[in-house]
């Protein structure tokens, strides 16, 4: 481990800083003998035949390549040998993608051409993400910037989980997020495809699951697998979640009989932790299970089957005499050995049809067989305590995206971190990690601007050297990169932009902008206390239009660091502050009329107000700089006022506050 | 007809001057007695039981209800009755919406209530967007405006014809723009299926038209049976046009046996009138027809089938010894005779599958029966002259969006102008008019914002009274209509934003935003004439990104009126004016740096020059009015500038040198 990090600092970082972005960064990346033009006349060729996997995605590549170069490349020939792109693939893939599948490739990019090697059509596909990101314009001319990379994954389960049932997304907006992915080298997709709120899965069996617990809104099985088609295609494995024993509201209001309490069950508008659960005593409860997890295994042809277990809190079965009477008659002392009891049962379904079994924290206890596989919503310790004891995790904990936290923070939170207590061997039982999408908060219109460009840094923690932690280098990197997604489809820039428009009412709200640009959400606790965010709430405001951790707050960080420094640049960079402080001054009248005429940003007035005051605390701060010492008391009202905008407003907060405590503190000092 | 149209000039125009944007018009509307507020406890009820289409619609009224106004309605409970939304549907709508359909509805808004009545479901859909359109703030409130509205179309027929051969579009892309043309209660989904480019629908028959004629990029059947319940479950017919006997080289690709020369045929990259066309001498031809047309009749329940018939050149013909043998037989003078022969041949397959045919205007020949139908892409004379022989027609010519005309130009014109010389029952023949969207241009990523918001202009020409020629109240509501428009799902708006922010390599590009607002593509015979397009050109440049008539012609135009006006608003028209030349002005440096380093923007870089200078000139021109005298021979330089920058560059014009001229002259003069 250590020699192959000191070999990605002394390679990958100093070679990448003459190439495009790249992201996840590459394992090696040594700097190549100069660029391949991309022009007319581009050629293809395979050392061997290609599968049908393989020319589709060569087909995108060329598309996309042709898109972001403007060189006409769509319909490239396949040429015998020789190709401008030669591609070796020296392996068959398996028919179901493993979760051992080779990833690595190599990529050799020189002026007489492109070689791409691996031994998978997985790992072939991330080498046509790399190259594609290798595209660059010099001396006017596209081409793909000359390397040479080894590349393969640190970890080998890189999870996105997407919860559809708080919020249904329908099959499109599936399907562009496992292009995102794809494009940063994610290769699981965890379906969280029910809960309390909605049981979003066809079956065939059990037709009132989506028939009375979806309020119509569910995945068809020819849609279902029609994702898991279009997953594969892109190297991504899907796994389905279907959480239980708890957090099954939804399909006790389809089969009240599989319930601890007595029914008749209504589909919740609220969130949080409901008790209702799964009746564990009853064998119908399992002949049931029994069924479901058939139907559904059949239909998600992935390894691993993940069964929840989380949040389940035992009231509805204290709350049963029969479940009581039940416990008592097999010495089962408490409701967490009642759940140990009902995963027991449960493992030996999933056994039987032929599936690995995931599950929460809370399915690792004392004496369950060691091919389970623990997904931690708890952090770090709770997986490492997991993985002494031989079971093998996944981490969660810390890429919970709904926290609305920076994507500094989650890029440098680490499933296996550098000062690790597990030793080489207990290292191998982390397989990797996950970002979890919750979607309480969140619909089809605004989850695009939950996940990306944030998911894109924790792909990167995921796949790059542990060494990988510089900063302001991910974050160089993450712009440019962000802007690729949505060429994928995506629209984490433009659905909350279009939210925007439609809030201010106007084709460009240019104020709303200024506002908007330095604005984000609260963290879903947050939110989730002020707001008691339900079912039907509606996510059309202020704070579903501005997203988590937006450029502003690092741009306005590094310019009042350059700022406050004595070094070459901090003339320019007050002069940029001076310009952005400016311009929230001179917005402010235009913003007050904006949100006077829609009530839907009627609760932001007070925001309109601050921003006029704080751009003028961070002017008067830069005078101050500049030697027009700050009137008495000066530091005090600003720190006050700094304060005071602190709070949540809208549901939102300001980017940049610390920053101008920075400035301000520096300001007033002296 | 006259009177009508006075009941609206003194109604309509004046009651919907307090009114939220209305677009297109209702026929006739009078001033309510006060709005209806939204609140929570919203109701509906309907006066009989509803069928399936009808409640669908109002979830989904509720769903956009709710988005607009921020009030929770979307889970609005049904009662008995006197709901705050009252529906009554007096008549049953046909299982196959027809061309007579009664699509009238009459709209009550007051504080007491909605009452919403109509013959028919589709007609009640019409009520509905009415209503969505009637949502204002007022008093901090989220209201219904108060309004009594009898509301009936002009015409019965108000088609929008999308062209998915020369480039294909996926479902989800027609689905939106259906959704779109519901909006603005357009009524027919004209969907131009096959061209030389490509065969866009699966046949079972016969499979290669797919297989070899389409580059893969197809419908399924079941995709097309999607679009069509899609399309009926908001009111909107589907007419499938199969052009022949020309336009046909991907089904010649397919089955060679088809064609008049000898194969082999390869599909076309060029665009423009191609020679090849169907044998019209074969028995087997007639056979595959038959075939073809029954096997899609199946799928499309339309009463009417398009079978194109335009620009058939006779070139393949007449290269076919057989060919001319058999006209020289059967005593066909010329190619255009036998191009009658074929169409009667083909009418009695159309017939036979119990459809209605419609063509282009080369279909109206002499001796045809009379149930043809003819699309005019000549204009308004050739539709009038079949109008007087008793052939029913729709005009197409001058709704032709490609010409990259402006929303008023579209708008002036009209299927049966003031001063037609048809007699009111020849009038009746004309059935209404289509938009044409061809797709020589576009692609999946530019078709919305090449639509509209124009097409809600033409929208209204086809469904409002023709009185209705006020060209700055059409403006007025055309841009908060265009913003709805976004809301169901067109990307007009945000997907050229992102193309620019793709073109600028940036998250803001500020200045290159200024620059696109002000440029618009070149037409499509220019761009075709300097560009050569053909299938395999990336539409993916500075001409793709901006759009036809932006908000800035009209606005500089109407600023510039008012600046060179004696009116109380000049000052402020001048005031702005003078913003806005001086944004151009400052923009320059930014915008001449984003265009160096993207080469698909390169061939943009002297507008970034002209921009400057144009806006100079702007800035001058204001200080001329204001007094400060030009020097001798600025005038002459302003009007070189203006001129030379009137050429195209870049494939695109600037919006505004007209206006900008006039300020030049009034300054210049003085």
């Amino acid at each position: 481990m250590a020699s192959a990090a000191l070999a990605f600092c002394l390679s990958a970082q100093a070679a990448t800083a003459d190439l495009p972005a790249l992201m996840p960064l590459p394992s090696t990346v040594a700097a190549g003998q100069g660029d391949f033009e991309l022009a007319p006349g581009f050629t293809i060729s395979y050392a061997s035949k290609p599968d049908e996997r393989l020319t589709a995605a060569v087909a995108r590549t060329l598309g996309r390549l042709q898109f972001s170069s403007g060189v006409a490349l769509a319909t490239a020939a396949v040429v015998p040998s020789g190709g401008s792109l030669a591609i070796t693939v020296t392996g068959t893939d398996a028919a179901v993608q493993g979760v051992d599948e080779d990833e690595s490739y190599h990529l050799v990019v020189s002026p007489q051409g492109i070689q791409l090697k691996a031994a998978s059509v997985v790992g072939a596909m991330h080498g046509f993400e790399t190259l594609l990101q290798l595209v660059a314009f010099r001396d006017g001319k596209a081409v793909i910037a000359g390397a040479t990379i080894d590349d393969e994954p640190r970890f080998r389960w890189r999870g996105l989980m997407i919860d559809v049932s708080r919020h249904f997304e329908p099959v499109e907006a599936i399907k562009r997020n496992i292009d995102g992915m794809a494009l940063v080298k994610l290769n699981v997709f965890h379906w969280h495809l029910s809960d309390d709120q909605g049981f979003r899965a066809e079956s065939k069996r059990f037709p009132k699951l989506t028939e009375l617990g979806s309020h119509g809104e569910y995945y068809t099985q020819e849609e279902m697998r029609e994702v898991v088609a279009y997953a594969r295609a892109r190297g991504i494995r899907v796994v389905p979640e279907f959480d239980m024993p708890g957090h099954t509201l939804s399909w006790q209001v389809a089969y009240p009989e599989l319930g601890s309490s007595d029914g008749p069950f209504a589909m919740p508008t609220t969130f949080g932790v409901h008790d209702e659960a799964l009746d564990p005593t009853r064998e119908s409860t399992y002949k049931f299970l029994d069924g479901l997890v058939g139907e559904m295994a059949a239909i998600f042809p992935d390894a691993y089957f993940h069964v929840g277990g989380d949040e389940s809190n035992g009231k509805a079965w204290l709350g049963n005499p029969k479940i009581v009477a039940f416990m008592k008659a097999h010495k089962i002392k408490d409701t967490e050995a009642l759940q140990v009891y009902f995963n027991a049962q449960l493992l030996k379904i999933v056994a039987k049809h032929g599936k690995h079994m995931i599950g929460w924290d809370e399915v690792f206890t004392p004496g369950l067989p060691k091919d389970i596989v623990i997904e931690s919503w708890r952090g770090v310790d709770s997986l490492s305590a997991a993985a002494t004891q031989g079971y093998q995790g996944i981490l969660a904990a810390p890429y919970y995206l709904d926290g609305e936290a920076t994507a500094e923070r989650h890029f440098l939170a680490d499933p296996i971190p550098a000062d690790t207590k597990l030793t080489p061997d207990q290292q191998k039982f982390i397989l990797g990690g996950e970002v979890a999408m919750w979607a309480e908060q969140l619909n089809e219109v605004t989850i695009d601007s939950r996940i990306w460009p944030r998911a894109a840094a924790i792909a990167e923690r995921f796949w790059s050297p542990q060494s990988d932690r510089d900063v302001a280098s991910m974050y160089k990197r993450l712009w440019p990169i962000s802007l690729q997604l949505e060429t994928v489809g995506l629209t984490h820039i433009s659905g909350p932009q279009k939210l925007r428009r439609n809030l201010a009412q106007s084709q460009y709200p240019a104020e709303l902008e200024t506002l908007a640009s330095v604005l984000e959400p609260i963290s879903f606790g947050e939110r989730y206390h002020l707001q008691r965010t339900g079912t039907l709430t509606p996510l059309d405001r202020l704070v579903d239009a501005v997203v988590a951790d937006p450029p502003s707050r690092f741009e306005i960080g590094q310019l009042v660091s350059a700022a406050l420094s004595s070094g070459s640049d901090a003339a320019a960079a007050k002069q940029a502050l001076r310009k952005r402080f400016q311009s929230w001054v001179d917005g402010g009248p235009g913003l007050e009329t904006a949100i006077a005429s829609s009530p839907r940003l009627a609760d932001a007035a007070s925001r309109a107000q601050q921003l006029v005051q704080l751009g003028q605390a961070g002017l008067q701060s830069l005078d101050a700089l500049d030697g027009k010492a700050a009137p008495s008391g000066w530091k005090d009202q600003q720190t006050a006022l700094i304060t005071e905008a602190a709070k949540p407003v809208a549901l939102t907060r300001f980017t940049f506050l610390t920053s101008l405590q920075k400035l301000v503190d520096a300001a007033g000092g002296k």
